[in-house]
């Protein structure tokens, strides 16, 4: 049994905190692990961790990379770009087929990354159930039976009385919904026979081939392809989900209820029912200081929040964003990302710091003519090789050691020490060290944008554009 | 008719945006002047400015200065120490008998300097009446008809019905209360013989001195001193509110009633109820983006504010510190002030950004071993002659020019070049130039407080500490 998770998602439900330059996934939103983490870790009680297999894309290759240190590097899919569920579940079967060599018969469980799940013990046990219903060629959603009308989910109806089915471990699903609305909702609740559609699968791969062959040839195409040809030509493929082609249209689909907890932090309003509240039903974490505050849920990050009276509200900072919302209108959120987006705003999708594969680097201070930056470099790493022709560039090292290279110069500095690096001219920035490298960099030029850079080299060290 | 203004509050009843080092009446809340200069505008319609006092203190002085820059510099009284409003116009009056030659019958206007009044010219009309009824020998103080049961104001009952005064310009003031609770304050509204106690006053300076030699011999006591004996024992005053002193137990005490609109922005919920409303009933200053809110004061500094769902909330953010309080309930920020006292947080008392003669720095980042500010020095301006013994500094100009003194050395350094100082050696930094000079300061040392500097002489060139 091989498990996929599936971690190219830039959820934006959680803005300000989850952005697309670093999503949901990826943090460590209910403990000291990451969503990503937590889901890998689930899986680990059945799967071993050599069979677990992450799609991802380019920019959070780096991010997998540091969450999962276990993961053999080239069990890190990229998707070239973003399409959906089928097309990420198609490149990851052939990946399975091609480069792993598994059997058609290799059963495949798909996980999302960003979802909270417990207990892992008995969700272990519904995954091994899972792999001997899949190898009797079925394909399996794993449904949540619903304990709210919920209209944030996606519904499961499934056929209760069934011969077939008789044991109850599992119904044949009959249909497939989108979010419904509060009245049907409370319908499918009442009815008894709806579950929550956890966005888990688990199928053989022979089934899930001729389940594309039948339902979505474009794809089905496609798997005759190489996984590099397919990769190569992954734009082509349909933005469409697997729900959507497949499940719903196949009559191989059952659904194991799942007598858990779960939870997909779809919002800050669901973040708040996973957390642990105090005496007043607040969730509270950063310099938090609530007066009469009841029911709220608060998350601070550098900055004192203090609160008076509020009620059933969700106050979350960061660097450069605020959102306070009603609790229950947190859904509204994606409405201020669009409009954020539709006016050009960097808070739509990027936090101050940018992590790069080297390290970060954070804005702290932005000016007509200067920009101050916080960088952090990782120990042994390195950035690129470039150059910027509008703007010179002070470093002093608050801590640690750094070689640079300036010009043809070759120089080391240390904490409490500087380096000028005048216009066009080639530098190169690297901690030699064995802690982290942490400079302040000051720009001053008459533009100071991210795309003023030449590289010529990148922190691998491979060339780049000529000069 | 002079007119004495007292601006030696530290308000932080607006916290988190007035705090001790940067208090309400030098805050521009409602426009483009600070409460200050809305205060002397508004005498000067009646008073001459030459015959306008402030009473301050010392940490406040560049503020009155640079806010009021028609006053000459000898009209800004400095209260040693905070001493309440009776001390403080004890010494008011002192200054103008000693200082200006005012004689006995001299009218004296006594201002708070940080609240709204308008119309202004109807307001100047009032000041002109109380002139001749304070010649008559009365002491004047000035109450507002209260339009509903507030229970954040102290009133005055007036005696009605008085044959001496069937004018109805002014009422016998017949009692002083503190601030009523809602009942009383219901009742007192009802009664329609209690204003609002506006804080202001007027008394020729014969009536005033015989209200303390009456009522507080302890003050009356300090006046038969010069002006500068009776500053240098400023301390010894008792701390005693001109109502407390003289007005609750002076038979000469009357009010004139303003029929104007009035209010001590005592609160954000009475900034809320002076500022004006979009549509939505909101008030919005800053980068905000209120979705489905109303009825909402929005203040933001820097960040991005984005609400959802609000009513009837107050929302201030600044650099810090970011309050969110339900409206009605604002009085209680005075518990988180307090709280954070007690804490020892800096946040109580004051702000990132520390205003000094010669200009003011910006802290913006803090670590383990090093400090980042950015530091604004006005044209023509220096700073002492110092030197810290656990901190190096990196300067890095951004814009103007620096002279700057390094041991021995004396250089200039402009906008993108560096200068750095070393532990333990005297500098000094200047802005030789015309433009305002912008630089970001690196410290680093295993101690990077404030306290860590040794001024030689201070920003006047005047010597200080020996070394």
């Amino acid at each position: 049994m091989k498990a996929i998770i599936l971690a190219g998602g830039s959820g934006t439900r959680l803005w300000p905190v989850s952005r697309k330059n670093y999503p949901k996934q990826f943090l460590k939103l209910n403990g000291s692990a990451s969503l990503l983490q937590q889901t890998a870790e689930r899986l680990t009680k059945t799967v071993s961790p050599e069979d677990i297999i992450v799609i991802t894309n380019n920019d959070y290759k780096f991010h997998v990379k540091s969450d999962l240190d276990f993961l053999p590097l080239e069990h890190i899919i990229l998707e070239p770009v973003g399409r959906n569920t089928a097309p990420a579940i198609a490149l990851g079967i052939k990946y399975c087929v091609e480069k792993l060599g598994c059997s058609e018969d290799e059963v495949i469980f798909i996980s999302p990354s960003d979802h909270v799940i417990k207990p892992a013990g008995k969700f272990a046990r519904y995954i091994n159930l899972s792999e001997k219903i899949a190898k009797a060629g079925h394909i399996i959603t794993f449904g949540i039976k619903p304990d709210r009308p919920e209209t944030g989910y996606g519904y499961i109806k499934v056929r209760s009385r069934n011969s077939e089915f008789r044991n109850q471990k599992y119904f044949k699903a009959e249909r497939f919904t989108e979010k419904p609305d509060a009245k049907t909702a409370t319908r499918y609740l009442k009815a008894g026979d709806y579950y929550w559609n956890s966005g888990m699968f688990a199928f053989c791969i022979k089934t899930m081939i001729e389940g594309f062959q039948r339902h979505v040839p474009q794809i089905a195409k496609m798997l005759d392809m190489s996984f590099d040809e397919m990769a190569a030509n992954f734009k082509k493929m349909p933005d469409i989900s697997i729900d959507y082609a497949v499940m719903e249209k196949s009559d191989k689909v059952v659904t194991v209820p799942l007598d858990i907890y779960w939870n997909d932090i779809g919002s800050w309003d669901s973040l708040y029912d996973v957390l642990d509240k105090d005496k007043n039903g607040n969730v509270s974490a950063g310099d938090v200081l609530p007066i009469d505050t009841r029911n709220t849920l608060i998350i601070g990050e550098k900055r004192l929040i203090s609160t008076i009276g509020l009620e059933d509200c969700l106050v979350v900072e960061t660097d450069d964003a605020i959102l306070i919302a009603k609790k229950g209108e947190a859904q509204k959120v994606k409405d201020i990302v669009n409009t954020l987006k539709k006016r050009g705003r960097r808070e739509a999708s990027e936090h101050l710091t940018t992590y790069r594969p080297w390290g970060s680097y954070t804005i702290l201070e932005e000016g007509p003519r200067y920009k101050i930056k916080r960088i952090v470099v990782n120990p042994y790493e390195k950035l690129s090789l470039q150059m910027h022709h509008h703007r010179s560039e002070h470093w002093v090292v608050v801590s640690g050691a750094a070689k640079v290279a300036i010009g043809d110069k070759k120089i080391f500095i240390h904490e409490n020490e500087s380096a000028y690096v005048p216009k066009s001219t080639l530098h190169r920035l690297e901690n030699p060290g064995k802690v982290p490298l942490e400079m302040i960099e000051v720009q001053n030029g008459e533009y100071v944008g991210e795309d003023d850079i030449v590289r010529v080299e990148d922190h691998y060290g491979r060339k780049h554009e000529k000069l």
